[in-house]
């Protein structure tokens, strides 16, 4: 082999806040503190104390590889973490503050964190699990001392924040090491067993941040100011706190208010021109919307929707209504997360506005650095025609190889490929359009029956607010699909015409065999439809007469 | 150190192609052939000719490590030797059609290279160079057989590019191999001193590539229609024969044709919405434009201008005239050569078209992946305040650590800098302005004269065609500025009028001692100023009489 003879300098999270301290400095943080009021500084101040809190956590006896959790909103206290505990070489270890008790005990003592820094807002949920973790040995209120001290008793004794940082000087390198290190760890909650962590490291959170810079990526650029409502414990905020370093975006960070006014408060006033965010906060934005329509966002052009489908009733709003456009995100805490986005590519410029939103509406092209396949249930691949669907596989440099400790054991397969244990289609010009969940697909006859589709089929009805459509056991036909509805305030949806309007969606054998109405459909702690609670409560639920399979039903 | 539990799989340029071929295979590659005609595939095609090129060079014998050349125009044949060649693990190295002919067997020799790929124009040269090659084992001639039996007597015997693909299988998986593995090498031709090499790595490659696409790079997507008119033996043609495959754009490649009329007619033909060239060329776009007012193209929204800077007139034609906004790019063969480029981030969006004018002459903006300092002649760091002017220094992935086989020795300092030779400004938003090549700054009584500064302002003026400034020795101040004006054909100018309106653009200090006329400036074989050249021919120019510090000159 002959060696190449460029610099071989590793790639490294600090580089990211290095770059943007130097050459964007001025380049604006803007933070919604718990308390309501905003904070405001420069990514030259952002690493300046990044560094007060480097000197800070290695006084506090933090080693490489040592895992230091944070219970946290989106602010700038919680960028300087992310920024500080990756930059010595310890992990940052990102934790959903939505997740049951007991899911919050197990991964922090899975991860045997040994810091815990939280947002003084959990103040009562530090004091209730503080006995049952095995290993943390220090808690650190994102706070000053006053303010620590006003939280009132969380069972032990807290150091405040901003009194670590202040004893601290901002003298610090960074240190150079191996870009392979761990940086960051964040559990994913599967449906069945425990939690497991997914251990992000330097090259893998640079490199899917050139992803997130690229124009095929997110676009991020220092033209953005960026409203970043994803949470930063959920999936590293889809790799935004590292790309706006990357490219000297402005970050907007809202803190723990993602209500409507809000949102719109900040989308206005910050002058925000691109946001993130899973469907449920767009939907409350809408609902303000509806009710203040004087505050729709002059600048806003861009948002990027992920972490489940974007429903195409939500593309309208955004496109047709406010002429605002909509990028499809697709990704999974193990793709850092991502996979695919829904800009249209030179070939498809020309087509109609109708068949570009058809394609806005799949989950995204894939993008490159990550190989995408679907397959069969011999695992041989399937073709790209857009209607084939098979168990979708991903592989490439920021897709997990192992879960942290090995848990589960092997998930790639021969090829390297990961599982994403989605179901989906991939079409000529390569959109990815998942299907199902492999678990909620509808095993009817033989054949599938997508429970998305049919979802998204109901939520285009007058007066339905939200779907959910489960299979349930049937004698002739192994599943058959129930749609689970909840109506919007004041709605009273006819069954019937909703059966008519799905008809003209889906295939007839594909019509659910009845329809139910409740007053509220169970998400879990990330905000998606939690089909394994509706399974739980709808088991038993008896279905009318069968269909016969060519459709004359009921 | 805990490693990271992320797939590691290497960055090579492999990877590019196979992207593109399995997710954009439809997506069009034009090029212009030496004779005239247009030839047409897509992605998945190209990607099938490389594997079998891949075959060819394994036939001829070709071993990882070993130098295979090209002169050639930009073409999908050199597009598939790009991919062939690195992708097998052998280095591709582009040679400068246009250099001398003794530069030329200097640097085939140098290189060791085993294998010449040559567009059939080339016949004469090869036919010329033959005997003088030391290493070179096999010469293959861009065409069919017929052609190269028409290309007539070139010394020896000479392959047939597609009779060698024609006999060779696309069956062929890339090898995966460490990303550090040499690529691709570029000579550099200084201005003292033999050319020497770049060598540049499948990692280096990649992750330029990815600077590319980001949206603060050169913003290359899938949306666009790119007409490549910056040569693929130049720089590796800014790296977008890369960066296309890696978000699947849309090429266009004009061969040898590169006037103004078949400019023209691909920009238009092609939909191009984006190009990239030295401003020679796009001076002979106006040219034609200016003759032919209905040829300007109805597509072209964006164009990068680099490897010399962009007039300011020029940049007014772009913008003012055709609405096409001009990206500066500045780089080097040492850095790949993406070092900063010239979209104006959030922080300035709201300054003024004059302003923003001011900043887009500019060399651009640093760019995530290179860091980028001034120093002053102790090596101090200078600072970011758009004032001090001082030798520019770059470091980063994918920047040059070592020229082949050592020559010139050690070339960077103790922080591993690699130092451009240029002589800049950097701004508090980290523009960089090139004020002088470290050797062309002139330095008159103690302090420096920027030639470029005054270049600019003197192609400002009505009937300048273009201008040179170097300095000549001066017995009290050491060095005085000379200006050295091509006129625009028929224009008179008037050298009192000249410079009056100099005075209004630089300090007096600054204006030269003499204005002389000339019918051509002479060119590097890169179509930069040979100011070496200038120098010798000015060598023993006497100047008017010594002007007073104070300004009250001649």
């Amino acid at each position: 082999m002959l060696r190449g003879l460029m610099q071989e300098r590793p790639l490294l999270i600090s580089s990211l806040i290095e770059y943007a301290a130097r050459n964007h400095g001025g380049t604006p943080i803007v933070s919604r503190l718990p308390d309501g009021s905003l904070h405001r500084y420069g990514y030259r101040e952002l690493e300046q104390r990044a560094k007060r809190l480097a000197n800070a956590l290695l006084a506090l006896g933090v080693k490489p590889g040592d895992r230091v959790a944070t219970l946290a909103w989106n602010t700038h206290r919680h960028m300087e973490l992310y920024y500080a505990v990756s930059g010595i070489g310890a992990v940052l270890h990102t934790v959903n503050p939505r997740l049951f008790p007991d899911q919050l005990e197990y991964i922090c003592n899975h991860a045997e964190d040994r810091f815990l820094f939280f947002d003084l807002t959990f103040a009562p949920l530090v004091q209730k699990l503080r006995s049952r973790f095995t290993h943390l040995e220090g808690y650190i209120g994102l706070g000053d001392a006053a303010q620590v001290e006003k939280a009132g008793d969380m069972g032990g004794p807290v150091l405040s924040y901003e009194a670590l940082l202040a004893a601290q000087s901002a003298d610090y390198a960074w240190p150079i090491f191996d870009e392979n290190t761990a940086s960051s760890l964040c559990y994913t909650s599967g449906t069945t067993g425990n939690p497991k962590g997914v251990l992000y490291s330097h090259r893998s959170t640079v490199l899917h941040s050139f992803a997130v810079c690229a124009a095929d990526g997110l676009g991020l650029s220092s033209r953005d100011s960026a409203l970043v409502i994803v949470p930063l414990f959920h999936a590293n905020a889809w790799g935004v706190p590292y790309a706006a370093a990357m490219c000297g975006a402005k970050l907007v960070l809202p803190g723990p208010m993602l209500d409507g006014a809000s949102v719109c408060q900040l989308l206005t006033q910050e002058k925000v021109n691109f946001s993130m965010g899973v469907p449920t906060v767009w939907m409350n934005f809408f609902a303000h919307l509806d009710k203040h329509p004087g505050d729709r966002p002059p600048h806003l052009k861009r948002v990027v929707i992920g972490g489940s489908a974007v429903p195409p009733a939500m593309l309208d709003r955004f496109e047709k209504d406010l002429g605002i456009s909509v990028l499809h995100l697709w990704g999974m805490t193990e793709t850092s997360p991502l996979g695919t986005t829904s800009a249209p590519p030179f070939a498809l410029a020309e087509r109609s506005p109708d068949e570009l939103r058809a394609l806005k509406i799949k989950q995204g092209r894939v993008i490159y650095g990550v190989d995408m396949k679907i397959v069969d249930d011999e695992n041989a691949e399937l073709p790209h025609d857009g209607k084939a669907f098979g168990l979708l596989k991903v592989r490439g440099p920021w897709i997990t190889r192992q879960y942290f400790k090995g848990e589960g054991g092997s998930i790639l397969d021969e090829g390297d490929y990961f599982s994403t244990g989605d179901v989906a289609t991939l079409d000529e010009h390569s959109y990815m359009q998942i299907t199902d969940r492999a678990k909620d697909v509808i095993k009817s006859g033989g054949e599938w029956i997508s429970s998305i589709e049919l979802e998204n089929a109901a939520v285009a009805f007058p007066g339905v607010h939200e779907a959910a459509v489960i299979g349930l056991p049937h004698p002739t036909w192994q599943e058959r699909p129930l749609l689970i509805v909840v109506q919007k305030p004041g709605a009273s949806v006819d069954k019937a015409a909703l059966r008519a309007h799905l008809a003209q969606h889906v295939a007839r054998w594909w019509l659910p065999d009845d329809i139910t109405f409740v007053p509220e459909l169970p998400h879990t702690a990330t905000g998606k439809l939690s089909k394994l609670t509706l399974r739980k409560q709808f088991q038993g639920y008896v279905l009318p007469a069968a269909p016969s399979r060519d459709g004359a039903a009921s």
